[in-house]
């Protein structure tokens, strides 16, 4: 139990970090084709790929739902999946605009090509996740089958993602300060640091979570 | 069986590709304060804290393994751990050798401080390992309680040193192109993010073998 609040903790100290950083110290959010259209990357990826994912997926253990409904839950969880990947989507849309506006290139970084992998493979696994859990045809001996699969595949993927979110943050530290650089450790840098050691944190509780 | 051989494929590649970048792309191998000596830190960190740490954690999966003395297999898994962490050792010397002759501050980046913890975690799993497993006099009932622990630890430790080795890969890219920048993808760019990529994979097929 005390995982949970763990989570919710840093889970939460995780968006307020977010919203911190482009608000206090970048230049806000707007839908402007600027940088400002590009703070929204961060933030919507933070809540939605791991704050609202990692929500998804430590649902069932929490112990009072186990007097819930399966159906209900099951629902629950593919909701919150789902509105994580509408998140994802509009924070994929918003980074893509700001490059075009920009005249910089797509898909040159490695954080965009494992990022774009995981969004694809991620809206794979809820397209399974409903064809086999939510759609009642689906007979019990599949789902009982593909169980395991879809717990490795889906804890997987969600420690790829804060991974793809560590380097996001380590490119945007390096682009965005000049002067003082990154390597001056001015107070900004400090503090989103410790924004990809929460998301660490946050990620760890998860997998110990569903994995115990 | 087929998970070892892509464990093998993947994991050599990565080898051969990080010498590749260093070696043709870069400024080659030395230890004369300079980029070629930064260049030993991803090329160690590859060969020890990621190629040897996964070959350390698979070995006791390979089948032809079980047939073994499982005193002889721990004492591999111990030797290829500690060959890891010397490896990890020189890699790290040579990075602060590189900033301090550079006159670059140490330990700013969120890469480097991820990167420490899981130096001095990798130290602590090794201990604690040592002592549990190797030394005879451990009660054979604390070697099985901390058994879940050991793997679970050793485990999320390997996959965030495979996400600490993808934050290096970006930094050094910006860092280190310039004309064409890493935007431009310029081969070089190309050829490392597959190398990422490979990481990756590697990561994965390391992740499965042990959790299946
Ligand atoms: C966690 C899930 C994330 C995913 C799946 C993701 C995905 C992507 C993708 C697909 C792009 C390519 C856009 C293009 O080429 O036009 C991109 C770009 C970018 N992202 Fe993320 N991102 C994530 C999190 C973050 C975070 C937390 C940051 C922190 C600021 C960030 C910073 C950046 C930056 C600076 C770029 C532009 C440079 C580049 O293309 O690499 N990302 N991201
Ligand atoms: C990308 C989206 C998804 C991810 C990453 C994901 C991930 C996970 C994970 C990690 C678990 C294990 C939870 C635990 O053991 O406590 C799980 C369980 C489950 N998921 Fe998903 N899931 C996704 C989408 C879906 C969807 C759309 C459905 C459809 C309803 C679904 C149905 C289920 C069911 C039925 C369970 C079993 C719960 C139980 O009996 O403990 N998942 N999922
Ligand atoms: C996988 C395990 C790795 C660990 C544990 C690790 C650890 C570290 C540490 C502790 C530092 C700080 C050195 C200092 O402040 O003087 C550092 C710096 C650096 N590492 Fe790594 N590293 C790893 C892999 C890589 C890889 C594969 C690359 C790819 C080139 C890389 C690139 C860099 C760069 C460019 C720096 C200097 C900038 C900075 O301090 O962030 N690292 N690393
Ligand atoms: C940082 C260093 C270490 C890491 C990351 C690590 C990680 C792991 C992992 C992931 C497993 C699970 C393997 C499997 O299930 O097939 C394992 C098993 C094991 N490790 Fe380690 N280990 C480390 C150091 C040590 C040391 C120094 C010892 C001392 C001998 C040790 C003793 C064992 C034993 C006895 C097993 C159980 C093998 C079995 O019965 O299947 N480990 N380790
Ligand atoms: O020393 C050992 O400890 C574990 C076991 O006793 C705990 O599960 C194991 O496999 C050994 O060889």
């Amino acid at each position: 139990l005390s995982a949970f609040c763990a989570a919710a903790i840093t889970g939460s100290l995780s968006i307020i970090f977010v919203l911190i950083w482009v608000l206090h110290y970048r230049e806000g959010l707007a839908w402007d084709g600027g940088s400002a259209e590009f703070n929204w990357h961060p933030v919507l990826m933070v809540a939605g790929l791991i704050f609202l994912q990692g929500t998804a997926i430590i649902i069932f253990r929490l112990p009072w739902t186990w007097a819930c409904n399966k159906q209900v839950m099951k629902w629950i969880h593919a909701c919150l999946h789902l509105l994580a990947f509408t998140l994802t989507v509009i924070s994929t849309v918003a980074v893509f605009d700001f490059h075009n506006t920009a005249k910089i290139p797509n898909m040159y970084s490695l954080h965009s090509w494992l990022g774009i992998a995981a969004v694809i493979l991620y809206c794979l696994q809820i397209v399974v996740g409903v064809v086999l859990y939510l759609i009642p045809i689906t007979p019990v001996s599949w789902r009982a089958a593909f169980m395991p699969v879809h717990v490795f595949f889906g804890t997987l993927l969600f420690v790829g993602i804060i991974s793809v979110a560590l380097m996001g943050i380590t490119e945007k530290l390096i682009f965005a300060l000049k002067s003082p650089k990154y390597s001056q450790s001015p107070p900004e840098a400090l503090f989103v640091n410790v924004l990809g050691v929460l998301l660490v944190a946050f990620g760890a509780i998860v997998v110990y979570t569903v994995t115990r």
